[in-house]
């Protein structure tokens, strides 16, 4: 593949209030993915931060490339520092529909922590065929649902990864496969 | 509410081998729903059977009414038997897009057995606020999640029915509420 | 085909201040396509009528049947009169995205008038080969683009009918060909 | 705006056998987007160039930056040659909704001739308020619509560029204002 890889960080929105801890993992995931000059893609909201923005400021400190999906018709969401190299505007609403672009732009994901969001994306990919890569130790679905496959038709097992470095390098690992 | 009620009858693939009894159960359901004068919405798929569409088949038996979310951008759906009065061709892919414009369109959702693209389902209803009955002994995600809510946000806490009849009830009762 | 026809009546908005006689147009067509005991698709709007809307108020008072087609993530439609026995909610923008899921889900389309909004969705007819049935002396791209091809590939001329009877007729015939 | 500007390029398909002039007037395009340092957004078809396509290629000569917007839920685009760096899967059929994705991510469109998918473009463009200039001589929708509102909301008037160089810094201009 001569395109750089797109990675997904995937996780929990502010209003679920995640640690600064896991917060520092997500924004080291997208320092990492800068750094091995791959492509950070990131769900960006329009009212609240998110484990997914925290990436693109990871990356970007890192001079990485960014990319933020968001929902709705306008380009105004809630990361104005310059984060975000590229605004993707779905016209489809959150809940399911932007996730399922951002999700679907992806060459695997990383995810962290999260919610019932991160949990349709999770689902998203592995009915998509995107590789999952599952940052433990982050709580939420990232932790209930790591090793495990979704259902019987066993396509991807969510991969486990102990830290930042191992989640980024796996990522890479399993899409160079 | 003037409208009929949109109830949403989700479940397994035909590819997830569910048994005789579980279809039965989302034909019973389709058959209620359409006792009860409402509307039963499946997702209808182009390739196989599902527990979506054995609800349809129940719904029309009872002379119910219908409507089928599809994929792509034709409407060569599986059921070609009649038992789909409206299609709704979303030009959403199937693995999360079409899904979203199903539960969406849903003013309730009740779901069996099930594998990820239940999952995907329950999980956009939640994060949508479109109530989920839960139809236990059924097995696949349906039993997993039962009685819980997805994330701390506690939004909607999964409802639990026994049987079909219990569940179209429940279904119609937490609508009108 | 067994099931009803599925037609689509597209329109200016209420906001291109439309006469009444084009109203009663699109009111007529309403009529006559649930007279004809087939189905009427219109766009349905959240804060005004439109053309498209007063279809689904001719095809309710001859107790036909309606489908209304909506954005966003809310059944809150303006039509608030019980003229709309289902909606479907595509979690898509209006402006082309939701436009999208209505004209995919028409067997045929008959266009009044029009701004953008209709010019979209003739388009997007045009593109997946969607019979088209111009209504002319309406005004707007309806008498712009009858009789036309939209580019040299020549898919689909766009049909022109002089009276509402004669376009629902001749949306019957095209799709029964 | 800290971000660069995300400039869409679009017209005709392979299939509508544009002229070499026409072609290499819509590469030209994305090279002097890329000489400005901002963004090409291109439509990614996934069975035959376009001048959507032309255009990254342009840019990518001149070590633009380049994103491929695309349908259905593979990567695997037309391009194959290194000339796309990131590839956005909508998971929007073509026709209309993955236009809309594409047109909504802009924050200024440039046309090139065009048949009925450059006029869902440009019609799309029009109703989320998003500019557009077209490069007139070109044929097609473009020549067709410049100067015009297409309707009479007035939104925004379709603005006219003689030259590539010209479009590019029409372009630019009215982003800035």
């Amino acid at each position: 593949m001569k395109r750089k890889i797109q990675i997904g960080v995937i996780g929990s929105g502010a209003d679920l209030k995640y640690s600064s801890e896991v917060e520092k993992s997500a924004f080291e995931l997208g320092r990492l993915i800068a750094k091995s000059k791959n492509i950070t893609v990131f769900g960006a909201e329009k009212d609240y931060d998110s484990l997914s923005t925290a990436a693109s400021r990871g990356a970007k400190q890192q001079g990485g490339l960014t990319v933020g999906v968001t929902y709705g018709v306008k380009k105004d969401i809630w990361d104005k520092d310059g984060n975000t190299d590229i605004i993707i505007v779905t016209g489809l609403e959150r809940g399911g529909g932007r996730e399922f672009v951002l999700v679907n732009s992806c060459d695997v994901i990383i995810s962290v922590s999260g919610g019932s969001g991160t949990l349709t994306e999770i689902a998203i990919g592995y009915q998509l065929n995107i590789p999952i890569v599952a940052l433990i130790g982050t709580g939420g679905w990232t932790d209930k649902l790591v090793g495990t496959f979704l259902d019987s038709r066993k396509r991807l097992k969510i991969l486990s990864a102990r830290t930042p470095a191992e989640a980024v390098n796996m990522a890479i690992k399993v899409v160079n496969k």
